[in-house]
């Protein structure tokens, strides 16, 4: 199987487990808004977050379903994020993975209900059973997850990011607006799999650090698809960033100065997996496709 | 003390622990954030659930700091579900507590982050291990939460309510409206006590229920207040539902009739705690007031 397939096929694996942990679309006010929950986390995306969770636990034998119960936690999080951040208030965006963002296809209360929504259904997912039978393990997992998502995380890198409309940021305030919006959470599934595990302290750092440094060049990556890219392969608006006038890795080291960078870091994200021997071989293989991708 | 006496105890000890959980205020796009965090949060509120869940515990003598603990958990995601459903695509409130709502105090983007921040912030709370040593009834904590805040809790009562704008909901749906909307977190606040001390099934059944009933007589006093009680005095609009045309407790059952029927349930709420003998007498108190309050 090529990286594509296993991608391709923990997609479609995540995807089956979104489709069961998600409310059925119905008729009146509940059904709708179960409809819109599915619109907004169904049939889309490549599923990168979930696919490091579940590589990450194939190396400590932990049970493919419970990884993509995590998996699919992180997803719901990562669809939540999407939608608060296309409001009209925030980034004002009318098309995500190549469809009308929730608010233009329902409307904007909607929206905001569906982020509350999918926000809560991820700590719900975590905290069930049928998640790992270890409570401990459980418990970690919400606490990462909630500290990846809050103000030291997603959502201070949201605030973070509307700030840099009026203001010019410079290399260090970047790194850290990354960190935040992206990175924690990335971080977060990089490590989820041997939380999941009960791994010892050694190996879930260095599963940390290499989704720390991946993280970032996986934004470097983003950034120059949205000078290279076109909208229509991307499934979303390029060219947004500079037309917005923000500051960016390609604005501060420019096109190939933030090439090498992406590339010198997933570099150094996988010379932390030399402890895992073969068995991290699929997260050296993501490593290689974040920076490669053409969307 | 009376009543009012323990009640205001509580509900300063909560504001202490908030006050200690919320991050610091300060300069920046992230010290912004801190300081529309606390805004939301400190400063108001009778605190009534986490009253709730400091009275239950105490019928099991949990440490009084994991109750407070728990409690402010619940009164974050109290707070998060105030600041979404004040927004302009919602509720649209300017005056919340007496003071400008955070999308007017700050702008819509940071009330979106201010109540994804809090709900976040919420599940931190409740799986570090300074709630409670006891893995599993952290794990058990988040999970209650995480069903009383979501799509079959608290989300899909708002959306209910914003249904409700255009449909005339009878009394059937107008029940199924507010045991999601405010019933569900209610439910939770009453039965967390006993989760926290790892209570066998009877106990946290009773409590339950205690707070079922107690949840939906509650529910019938705000709508009583909204017809008989004053802005300046609620610290919020008055009058807002019927201006809206919603259907309430009081349009369906009439003045006299809701004030009945928020009785008969307070009374019924407490037979439920006959099993603690005078260990509940808080909760009791509890119930008289929230039939009688004037605010």
């Amino acid at each position: 199987m090529t990286f594509e397939e296993a991608l391709k096929a923990t997609a479609e694996a995540v995807e089956a487990e979104l489709d069961d942990i998600l409310p059925p679309a119905g008729d009146g006010a509940e059904g709708e808004l179960a409809e819109a929950l599915r619109y907004a986390t169904l049939g889309g995306g490549k599923r990168v977050r979930p696919f490091m969770v579940v590589a990450g636990a194939e190396i400590f034998n932990v049970p493919k379903r419970n990884a993509l119960r995590v998996g699919a936690a992180v997803e719901l999080v990562h669809s939540y994020s999407l939608v608060h951040d296309d409001l009209p208030c925030m980034d004002d965006d009318a098309l995500r993975r190549g469809q009308p963002t929730v608010h233009v296809k329902y409307d904007e209360a909607t929206a905001v209900l569906v982020g509350d929504g999918l926000l809560s259904l991820a700590f719900e997912v975590l905290a069930d059973e049928a998640t790992t039978a270890d409570p401990r393990a459980r418990v970690e997992l919400v606490h990462g997850l909630a500290q990846a998502s809050g103000a030291h995380g997603m959502v201070g890198g949201q605030k973070i990011d509307l700030w840099a409309e009026n203001e010019r940021l410079d290399e260090t305030q970047i790194i850290r607006l990354q960190r935040l919006k992206t990175g924690a959470m990335i971080a977060f599934a990089g490590e989820a799999g041997a939380i999941l595990a009960g791994a010892e302290a050694t190996s879930r750092q260095a599963l940390r650090m290499y989704a720390h440094d991946l993280g970032l060049a996986f934004q470097i990556a983003d950034d120059i698809l949205d000078i290279t890219g076109d909208t229509e392969e991307l499934g979303k608006t390029a060219g947004k960033d500079v037309e917005q006038g923000k500051a960016t890795f390609v604005t501060l080291l420019g096109l190939e100065g933030a090439k090498e960078r992406a590339g010198m870091l997933a570099a150094q994200a996988v010379a932390h997996l030399e402890i895992f021997g073969e068995r991290a071989d699929a997260l050296r293989a993501l490593a290689e496709f974040v920076v490669a991708r053409r969307s």
